[in-house]
């Protein structure tokens, strides 16, 4: 119960430190008989990756990933499928200043005071790097599901104060959005995002943003009352992302000001199904998928390491000046599109395989 | 892998339908040889039930509990701890007229699409007279958690647009709390929320609202990454409660506007002791506890169903006019304080058992 | 991880003490929407119950089962079922000389270690009256598996020292099983055991014996290697049941002496059908059925309660006799007999409902 | 719920295939801060690697180590411990002929029945290759454990009919057992052994034996009952191991045959600790354990593989010549000693971590 698996039926396990050999993970529950395109997790890992553009961090890591097992010729087996991304560009060196102090808002103090011990390097196992594993898993995990017709897409909704004013309908392609370096498919929207992070650059300052994401294509009947319902799942994998400080679906915070009369769904029957008339439960109700799509958002805080000097404390308790330096994202929310769509993704098979494993009645 | 259990070392099992025998659990995990006071359970049944204000659901239910097992004497034995509260005041028949219809946003349709079959009384497993379970298991909770200095409070932050300004500072205490009809320490909002659900109630509808909670006096070190971050489970406990669409800590999603340097919680020695000037962090940097308070907010959607007529569909997917019918709330909120605090209570309980396996190195 | 769950996917949570309000239990995951025959469970709750010949235990217990949950008129809903069996016939002062002793073989001693308390009457939760809740959990399970045409048959096949020459082929049905008040099938040892319980009974002592337990149709394909294979769950079932001692299954510990050659099942190809000659793996390859019948063998030793006076020590650690008094059975092997078949039906549906979530491809 | 982990909160992950890349996985729980020493390791590796004596498969491989993460300058960091040995000498293009065959008493059929796809190559996951890496988490627990000052120590019984009298007392140290080439401390009998797997060898026929092992310097307190019980996790963690048909601990099998007068063991009281005369126990009672050592058997059935010519089927289900053809023990009970050591101190060290969860009330 130490926390690095993630699932119950499709249950990712992960490891691995910012500068150590490498960020990887076993895949424990992988249905069998199937083909695995390696080139579209090597895609999933690209837009995650450091140096994509001016506007992200310049560590230099190709982030090539390597299978390890659970693949014949390609096919699925139903072993284990682990795999590593091996670390390359690691400046260990650079560290050195940070190793007796807590910089602010990193998790350098916690994880000294639970472990006794911490890898100073690049954040060790708390830097964002660990979430490599997750697109991994996450790209396999969407490959799968497409078998089904499940789609999941996320874009960038806000950066800053600068918020598009709506989820945008229909659903955007992966091309809209990937054009925008910010990830944002609102073209007026990404230009003011992109001219923000700029100049917060310029600033030696740091932004945050929210995430968009929508599924489509979930059958009815996913997710599984009382306590792992649909979203409450959902929302742990996205807290779980570095850097998360909310989570909310369907009408969400918003939804909260409106009347009952206002917030309700009407259900309606089209051309023989039930559907609703408007969706303001996301998808869901009592936790389960209704058939409607469902949506979220994600908040990220502004990124912890700033390009200004700062004041803090060393291991000892004296407080000492911590001087900027090294190489880091102005935002990372851009980069963090395909992290929530991978861990979307990692609820979505999983609550897949525990729905069929009651459903059918015949072995 | 059915969804009825929540923790892993202090894990609640729960069971029961709003109109079968009764809503019990069992707890598995519980730290042997302390005193459980059930007068103290009962108090926070109490706080849940119907019933309580003009303001509540009139369904009348004592809420008694009864423990199956795993006291001797009042202290516990490390065995299971079983209980139950019987139901008594169960009009089933009134909810003849609901057998083959889906009500809006209401967990009708999914349950039946789901499992093929659902007990429509009440909603049945899915209605929140579920969360009774919820509320004994972390009434326990607290009571453990007490000898370590931990307390939980939680309170109204805000009903439909009526909404304090901010967390309030010193936490109120119960005292405080408790004398609000509708549970918010802020009078002047608490007579404005007030009035807004009685005016609401005379027009047949309903409101939402969010619920603010803090955490006092946890250790450092609580919380398991890289999946199960403290605030990460927190967050889920949270969403897996009835009409909950979102769940922020710390900052939050007005953080995400916030620049990295305000964002930032600078750490300073006190006293011989590493705390922060600030707290945008809500007590958690990279999943663990940090020693500071730790708060968060719980949305809450309006009650689905509303003393109004609605058009809907039935089983065989025909349109058909639902009429008003019942006793219901107008507005949870206030009744699901309690909930909220035991959700958070079983979700410190859990990791303070999860860290100390991994903490001392003697038996 | 308190150890009172059972099955990953049909989970067990078992609660209750020998001397408390009753033995229950919840199951997690019953698929939904079919009927439970609450009669059959309460035929299994005879076979286990004492009194039931005056070869056993004279502890008068109806053992009616009284279900809490789960179920809408008769049939499963998808949601946890909960049950109880109320205790009747405590004679609790009847233990009041043994709390503060720890009985040989008991586990009074280590529950005391362990938990630094323990609920003394009639052995609490180390009491095999706990079992009740396995035969409940065991009847339901033996239902869903009749669909799939899996049968489930155990028997005595030894009682001290009297032992049959082999397993029994074609396994016998239920009614040649209980004719036999040992509920061993072969009448020649049937006759011996009996007389050998009576005499044993006379002198005060007590016997152990092994059962021997047969599953018929099981599919081939469960069994979740590296770890959880068939067997291995198997054995962990039969292990945990009081008073157990030893398991194999197929040729087991007399295998070990055969050579390769004559161990090896050889494959052949049967009206288009892959079976094999002979059956010394005991219808598991590799952790997973072969489709042909899986047998084992479960070790039970004496019980531990003697009516002869014996020394051992108090809490204080001070050497005390022990004087023979209460109620108890001289072998209850016979009653235990139920109980492996429980057990081993809780690990088919279990296995049968996670291979099912891997297999289709279809949600 | 794939099978490839064990153990609650110290929790080994296992992957890979025989000829695979190599075969590794991931230990979650680990607690922080002490030293690995990786030269112990490896001399596990090497008593469990192939081509150790004339008596052991040839197949070459120097089974080197890798560690992937976790460590810092060799100290546990509490973040997941991942480790490969890549597989070298993998002649795969061996296995060609075995592609379309089932090797009898092999899970080449269930493989493929239970998965539609099965690597065949040296039996792909369900090769005992995949034991490696519980050799390498067993030998990292065991370094972990003699911190407590508890020791495990396994040794050759029986090798087909030659079996030692009874398990050997004192328990021999590591010496006595590596100086036989079967691991059997008793030299009259290891001579015995080895030439029966010589003789054997050159019939090309296989056998099977028997593994004794104890642990010494257990707490009490360990088990979690009902189901948890320490010996049924123990029972789990052996029968999981490849070739093995049964499990008994204490006085096992035969002991059924005593009385309970004979049976029991009593306590007594020595320089004030609470002792037992005898041990038939097997060091636990009622499913934790006393403080005694514990003790158990582990039955292994012969090599399947032999040198013989054998009639089989293949994937079309016709009946086909299967040649001898490959290199393989005659006997890996010798080899297999390692394995039941590391499968013990896995259990070990999860149950000593479950234990301290519930037992200290100080954070």
């Amino acid at each position: 119960m130490a926390g690095n698996s993630f699932g119950e039926l499709f249950r990712l396990t992960s490891f691995g430190e910012s500068h150590g050999k490498g960020i990887g993970g076993v895949i424990d529950g992988i249905p069998p008989g199937w083909f695995v395109d390696l080139e579209k997790i090597q895609q999933a890992l690209n837009r995650r990756r450091p140096g994509q553009s001016h506007l992200a961090s310049p560590r230099n890591e190709a982030d090539r990933l390597e299978i390890l097992s659970g693949l014949l010729d390609g096919v699925t087996t139903g072993t284990p499928l682990a795999f590593i991304v091996w670390n390359a560009d690691q400046n260990s060196l650079d560290y050195d200043h940070l190793k007796n102090l807590y910089r602010p808002s990193h998790a350098d103090y916690t994880y000294q005071q639970k472990y006794g011990i911490r890898d100073h390097r690049g954040g060790g196992r708390s830097s964002a790097r660990e979430t490599i594993a997750r697109v991994v898993a996450g790209a396999i995990a969407r490959q799968y599901l497409h078998k089904f017709g499940i789609e999941i897409t996320a874009y960038v909704g806000s950066i800053g104060s600068i918020e598009i004013p709506s989820p945008v309908y229909p659903v955007p392609d992966s091309i809209a959005i990937e054009q925008s370096l910010v990830r944002c498919p609102e073209p007026a929207y990404s230009d003011k995002m992109q001219k923000l992070i700029e100049k917060t650059k310029l600033e030696g300052d740091t932004l945050g943003g929210v995430i968009y994401c929508h599924l489509e294509g979930l059958p009815t009947g996913l997710g599984e009352p009382v306590f792992d319902k649909f979203h409450a799942d959902l929302g742990k994998a996205m807290l779980s992302i570095n850097a998360v400080k909310g989570f909310e679906y369907g009408s969400g915070f918003s939804g909260v000001k409106n009347k009952g009369s206002e917030e309700n769904d009407q259900f309606v029957s089209e051309a023989g199904r039930v559907t609703t008339l408007s969706n303001r439960s996301g998808g869901i109700q009592g936790g389960i998928t209704n058939g409607q799509e469902v949506y979220f958002k994600v908040a990220f805080k502004p990124v912890a390491t700033i390009m200004k000097d700062q004041i803090t404390v060393d291991k000892d308790g004296l407080e000492v000046e911590m001087k900027a330096k090294g190489r880091h994202d102005v935002c990372v929310v851009p980069r963090a599109v395909v992290i929530v769509e991978s861990m979307a993704a990692l609820v979505c098979v999983d609550h897949l395989l525990r729905h069929r494993a009651y459903q059918s009645h015949l072995v």
